[in-house]
């Protein structure tokens, strides 16, 4: 029989062969007994296979029951990226199993492609290769009426997790000033970061860039609408790189309709977007399919961050690189999860 | 009659409104006499304003006779970007008389744009919204099949004046391993700046992404050819920044075309190129009408950067900010100057 | 009746007047109604009292009664800034109840001081200015025969907590090589920092300065004896920045003595040593008298902690500054903590 | 016949063994004829072997005659450190001769002796030792009434070249805000190195801590003088590491001896100073027998710096680690060279 601690993947939408690279799989079941199964056959197991699961990697739903029967249980790995509402939070809290996500992998590949919008719509990049494509490029000077420098400008960041930190991040070449909205942290942390913390209107009539990287809760849908738009600057550029929800889309595609921002964004309120609807044909916009953190060497991370923490939990220490979910928090999300990655 | 020092500006194909904001320009005519001419009417010129003349802004054909009349000159400042072979340097440099250009200018733009072209080819930026335009775009993961990340990658840049090293600021917070290659400067500088000097050789099989900046001299035009393209990684990326004769250009649209390697470039051969061009559809390939430095904000920091040190010689100091024309190089470079702006 | 949340303060040995400054503990007092008390008299606080108790500041001994008898506690905030076994934990990490410490407020402050120790030894700053008053100083390139350049040399930092990481920060601008060994942490998350992961062999043979910085516990003391010093390289500096326990002191003092090594030490076994200790005399050895954290400053951070914190828990979100006692970990712990401050 | 280049090398008060390291010597002497001579014997050397001379490494006195009669010259190294009166310098400009100075490899061993000295001062850390060894150290926050922190302080750097940037570069990991005065140079360069120009007034009302970096010229001697320590902010620090000229010293030690502010210094007026001078017993110094620089590693690197320019000069390239001597300032240092090193 083996002494190997028992791991319990139910990775589903993520398979492990997606979340490892094969060298990192290949440790990840030396080191452990995996038993891979799913959110349906987990409540199927014996006992003493519950009893025994040290680690269930993955984000099935969970019942009471089934937690309960999980009693040697240290940590519970969300390798979706969102926490959503099918197990009982709390009682992981008080028996102390740690309830973790590795979604930070995602912070570097949509930062970069963030980045990437912001210069494109500054410069118009696309646009000038589309122009150019169709044989009426405009050449030098007068190709650049709009155009703006990031350098020295003013960037808001609305939201300072992983992501809006790691934009903060790639931003420090370009000596800007990073204005910073979020209310869930105090402004001291933010001075620590050298961004200054600013209420949501000061960031929108601020800026020259807004960067969205906050998660839809329960209280900020639509938080971007009409009068948001209306209050930024005008030539400034709007990059959504969270969830649909928390702008009003309508009133986003009508503000770069007409011509008074710039607008990038990888997510939209139904994906895809119906082949008639008006934002495939909207200017000023940049337009994402969903891509910007779907790169498969973010999802390898996650299987990284597993090994990293399962090892220093096996040692009776806590993990240290996968985020916790916190009591306060983990029931106000409303990101609708992937059905597929 | 006025006590102020005489400016002798010619400043074609710049104006003096395009390289001074408002601001300045009113600081500028306040501080010295200006006398506004043309390379043509500079001959015709009454002795004694020339040799009352204490700046030259700008860069007319000078013959000796002309900069010999000019005998109180301390400074003649190029305002165009690139030192041609139109004036007596050898003479200024035995007169003491600084030779200046304003070129730095011209850095934070290009690097921008350069960065924007780099992130815009790695993950299909301007590629995606035009086929979500025309919808067929690939949602997610399946859109992402030949994306990288620019952070802890390795980046390659070929020339470290102005423009590599403002990049290499730029990307600062990208953690990646930089490559330089730039054979005027010794690898003990470069190591300063946190590069590490390289062979071109290795920077082009090693570089994920490669910038050239280097300006066209006597020693590499056609530098780039078809054996350096093929020596690139594949699926890397090749930004041209400076000027078109530094590559072997239809060998570089090939490498596109083939699907080898993905190209951005701002610079042609022939600007425009004609309307049937292959370069206008060749796939894999960013195009920009040489607009990455001319921006309004680019020019007008050329007129900051001519009171700055204009001020430190009206006070016996040298100048500090404006590049020098060196004896040994100055006549090296190639480069097409502009026709117009 | 107040609406105010009640804060049951028993910070000894801090006082509320040392950990806030007077404008913040006018903000504390305003916010919250504080009930001012000690350890001894807590169990005489009548029911209603301590189960209306929203936050207790300070770290005074509690039985499981009395925590019980909390009913609607939400933080116990450390403000002496070790934990000790004082309290029962896991019932705390059973109802939510956050245990925090805010000892990271001493992070610069003994920073600040360990780099100075260590330029004081690589450059004989202390020592050059006592031979001065005495007379015997040597001058230039002679004086300097041991002299080492901490830019670009090899730094070991032990332990990588919020001590390590603003020491890592705090030699930002030297381009050393920073090794750390940290056995709590993977690879990863110091690869993060920019700094080298390493075994404690490959630091104490590799470091030209090693910064010891982990907090005791049980499994580290005396990591540092005889053996430790003798595989350190000749001439290097060691700078104990925790606690004396971490080394074996006579040993340490002994290579300082031989002079094959740098010492400098804030801590030390018994505070004060004897009169006739022979640490008072033995060269190569910096001396500080336990007073790298001690700055009022510091202890005034610690208040806009509490405050921070507070807040953010008042509004149902979880504390952000302070650090989080771990269950894993809080009982490893072996630091006394200070009777007075 | 030899064809390698020749090199008359003079570098008194320097030796060649002293400015290169033993490797760095045998590449010297393999690419180069080397004719090593002093000031004196230069005169007597034959005119084909002056004519033949390509460089000249040190410092020699040079008559017009002498500098005339080596025509073939391109450059002259001085390896002692500042420029002074000894030479035709405006014949090197007028033919093109560069005139360099090895002087920067001083700026990282005196940067690091100064934040060493700053952090002793501010932190009492010789002061703590020499109390502890006299068995009357302070314990704790008692010790510490004076303690200031570096980080998130105002920083004054009087001097901004190549030893007021290096200041600035280890001062990057405190985040304090740095006041620079320095007449030379404008603003904008200032601000493009991130800090704030401002006037010797507000610096030295403003900063927490002063480091004087500026070379004595025709201009600032005695710029400091009892007026400009009575503007300093109470307990500020005083840190000189120029040139005792640059500062009336009794005043600078008075201001020092009445607890006013705090002061380190690496040169005196006299030096040594006289066996019963009062600076030798003053409180609050903190002295430094002219230690800062001669460092064996900083003179070696001398040696590195002449190999890169000379190589660069012998392919027809421009010199780019020395530093050049200016002709609007050239002639304004009033720095007494060494005698000896």
């Amino acid at each position: 029989m083996s002494e190997r601690p028992l791991v319990i993947a139910a990775p589903h939408p993520r398979t492990l062969e997606m979340i490892f690279t094969p060298d990192a799989l290949a440790r990840f079941r030396e080191r452990y007994d995996i038993l891979e199964t799913t959110a349906g056959a987990l409540e199927a197991l014996p006992p003493d296979t519950l009893a025994r699961a040290r680690y269930l990697v993955g984000q099935p739903d969970l019942s009471d029951a089934l937690l309960a029967a999980m009693t040697g249980l240290r940590a519970i790995v969300n390798v979706e990226g969102n926490f959503t509402d099918n197990m009982p939070y709390e009682r992981c809290f008080e028996r102390g199993i740690h309830v973790l996500v590795t979604s930070s992998v995602f912070a570097e590949p949509v930062a970069e492609i963030g980045l990437g919008m912001a210069l494109s719509l500054h410069r118009q990049i696309a646009q000038a290769d589309a122009d150019f494509r169709r044989g009426d490029e405009v050449w030098g000077l007068d190709g650049n009426g709009s155009a703006q420098l990031l350098s020295s400008s003013r960037v808001g960041i609305v939201g300072f997790g992983d992501l809006g930190r790691c934009l903060n991040r790639l931003l420090a070449g370009f000596r800007a000033k990073v204005l910073v909205h979020d209310p869930w942290l105090p402004d001291s942390i933010l001075a620590d970061h050298g961004v200054e913390a600013v209420s949501l209107d000061a960031l929108l009539s601020g800026a020259d860039t807004v960067f969205v990287t906050a998660s839809v809760t329960a209280d900020n849908q639509h938080l971007f609408d009409a009068d948001a738009f209306a209050a930024m600057k005008p030539g400034a550029a709007f990059v959504l790189l969270s969830r649909a929800g928390i702008v009003d889309f309508d009133a986003m595609r009508e503000a770069a309709a007409s011509g008074r921002i710039k607008v990038a964004t990888d997510v939209f309120p139904d994906e895809p977007p119906a082949a008639d609807d008006p934002v495939r044909s909207t200017p000023n916009m940049l337009l994402s399919a969903h891509r910007a953190g779907a790169l498969t060497v973010a999802f390898q991370r996650m299987g990284d961050i597993v090994l990293d923490d399962l090892a220093l939990m096996d040692r009776g220490l806590p993990p240290a690189r996968a985020r916790r979910a916190e009591r306060e928090t983990v029931r106000r999300m409303r990101s609708k999860p992937v059905s597929k990655s």
